[in-house]
């Protein structure tokens, strides 16, 4: 990665073309000496552009809005919430297949519509329509299911889940690009309202428009355009298919710890060697357990790793740095693009003081659905 | 690729999901000694599944269908008509990576719904909605207007139009999977209802239901599932936006000569090495300018070429023996595998008499949008 780009994530008075644009813009001002002719690929990650934006075929619109003509790749991934971080690992491969040189990565979400039926309705569409969606099977109640096992089966506590939050909104205060840039105490989140029990409003991750861009160049040109280039050294995912029903566990992900590990084996590191990890907290519960599936918690533990201050700045392993998708809302396709954005960004020095880990290892990590699918990169600078 | 999958292609009684299960289901029987288990990636192009099937993260879906469970790779490819070769292309790329080792490619698209004007009105998303969409531009009347410049810049005369189609029904005339298994004359062509001038409807891909699917294994494993592996030797791509407005000309094509020139390149071919090419005649006008572009006829004399009987099987480069999107209609996902499944099967003699070419080297190709993007594979089967 050679550059990065942010929009402003909220509510946005702006299509998915204008949000696009806005963190295209801010990426080719970002990568010095970079004329936008070399660019000649383009990953376009958004999940549910088709119904929120009522426009397909985006990748090419998306190049329209940046002024690329991309003479070797453009495509488009969609795996919901993972649908940004597909964009990097296609690019990833492009570049190491030798199919590209220079590729741009936009992920990009318009979620807030006039008229929010649209959004809710196209949600339950993600899980299988016929099967779950109809019975109203979205992410607050299959996460909400999963919370509720987790309590029972580990004692995992209400005040626990609602720590996430607080450290999350705590980093999100010092980014001006989040959604929700301010801190929130315990008493809030346990006192906001109830989405699902024993989910609250400030257990779940917003509603939000947003964008996010990297830039990435093979490896025999990245320094023509940084000084700090940083290296994808790790790629894992693995999945099962989608009905809730045949699940392993709602509350033990396999299919993370496997791609955690492959991510991790393919970069020939361990987990101890990462200095910081942008992880998957659509719900506070998501960040706990993630904390057991990279194994730095016991199973069923997760809940005293981030009461023992473990996840952030200081512990074991500080998470979600720039606020998470709690802190910073989470527009689906531009989640796992802005992920490694805050990652370059910590390994390049440009975050405020109050949150500056810095480091040269880094992993980020997305899920998607019921948690069926699980996708990790594994980044690196030199140091 | 060790092996491949159809669907009966037309207007089905059958779901999304049932098309993809019903291809995956062809193409497990196709693949010897492959347990599912050690299938380790999937990658799905659908172009239009969250309106048209109102079904979102289509890839876990599919893969729930297939019974498997991906370990390495899962994703969900998009653009347009470009959508299937697209998950071809991101399942060589993740082979040739190391990322997969055995991948599943699944085209789908299901096009025929109970009320059709929500299929016009998502294809009337794939261009620019606000700009050209809102005004009625989908594909037929912007192929018309190529058609109308093609005969006004170099006489290209409707006569040459229709015996792209009826070459091209006379190869699905012997194709049981095939929307429209039958052969037409000229006289019925240019007598077929007026879709927008010229193009009528024979001169117009179907509005189709249908999948495709593919295996394919990294190359040292692959002589385990079959004794006639085909490869890809060489991909292109070249693209630019989706406005209409910007595009360089109507008739002329230079993403596409790009393309082909790239796919070539890396394979260390030239064209004329080629033994067949399937190339997207979504319209007739489509196919006489492919052949221009292809190299194959001067510019402007595309129509001289099928005059000629150059595109038959016999001639300089048999093209679309499967029938072409004319005659076997496009479900816009399902097309660019159902390519590759006709060059496997002519490559290992399992097409009738009547249309087999046979050969070792083939060239698959595909554009979408205005014509904007274009894709192409090179295909090998070792002699």
């Amino acid at each position: 990665m050679v550059g990065t780009g942010l929009t402003h994530w909220g509510v946005r008075k702006a299509t998915l073309k204008e949000l696009a644009q806005e963190a295209g813009k801010a990426l080719f001002d970002d990568v010095d000496n970079l004329p936008k002719a070399e660019v000649d690929s383009l990953f376009v990650g958004t999940a549910l552009a088709e119904r929120l934006a009522f426009q397909s075929y985006v990748a090419p619109m998306v190049a329209e809005q940046l002024g690329i003509h991309p003479t070797r790749m453009l495509a488009r991934t969609e795996l919901a919430c993972v649908s940004g971080q597909l964009a990097m690992k296609m690019a990833y491969m492009a570049i190491a297949t030798g199919l590209s040189d220079i590729a741009a990565v936009v992920g990009v979400e318009k979620m807030n519509l006039p008229d929010m039926a649209e959004t809710q309705a196209s949600l339950a569409a993600i899980l299988d329509r016929e099967w779950e969606g109809v019975a109203g099977m979205t992410a607050p109640p299959y996460f909400a299911m999963v919370a509720q096992r987790h309590m029972y089966e580990y004692g995992t506590t209400r005040e626990q889940l609602g720590l996430v939050s607080v450290k999350n909104h705590r980093f999100s205060a010092t980014n001006p690009y989040a959604h929700f840039p301010k801190e929130v105490s315990l008493d809030q989140v346990l006192n906001s309202p109830m989405v699902s029990t024993p989910l609250r409003l400030l257990d779940s991750s917003g509603i939000t428009d947003g964008a996010a861009a990297v830039m990435l160049a093979g490896e025999d040109r990245a320094r023509e355009f940084t000084d700090t280039p940083v290296y994808i050294e790790g790629a894992g995912q693995a999945a099962t298919g989608n009905l809730t029903v045949n699940l392993p566990s709602l509350t033990e992900w396999p299919h993370m710890r496997r791609a955690v590990r492959d991510a991790l084996s393919m970069a020939g590191v361990t987990i101890q060697d990462m200095d910081l990890a942008e992880v998957h907290d659509c719900f506070s519960i998501s960040e706990i357990i993630e904390y057991e599936e990279l194994g730095l918690a016991e199973k069923g533990k997760g809940g005293q790793f981030i009461e023992e201050g473990q996840s952030e700045i200081g512990g074991q392993l500080p998470m979600n740095t720039r606020g998470g998708l709690l802190g910073c809302g989470h527009p689906l396709g531009a989640t796992g693009v802005a992920q490694v954005v805050e990652v370059v960004q910590q390994f390049t020095g440009q975050v405020p003081q109050e949150r500056y880990v810095g480091g040269t290892w880094a992993l980020t990590h997305n899920l998607s659905g019921n948690a069926n699918n699980h996708s990790v990169l594994v980044l690196h600078r030199d140091s």
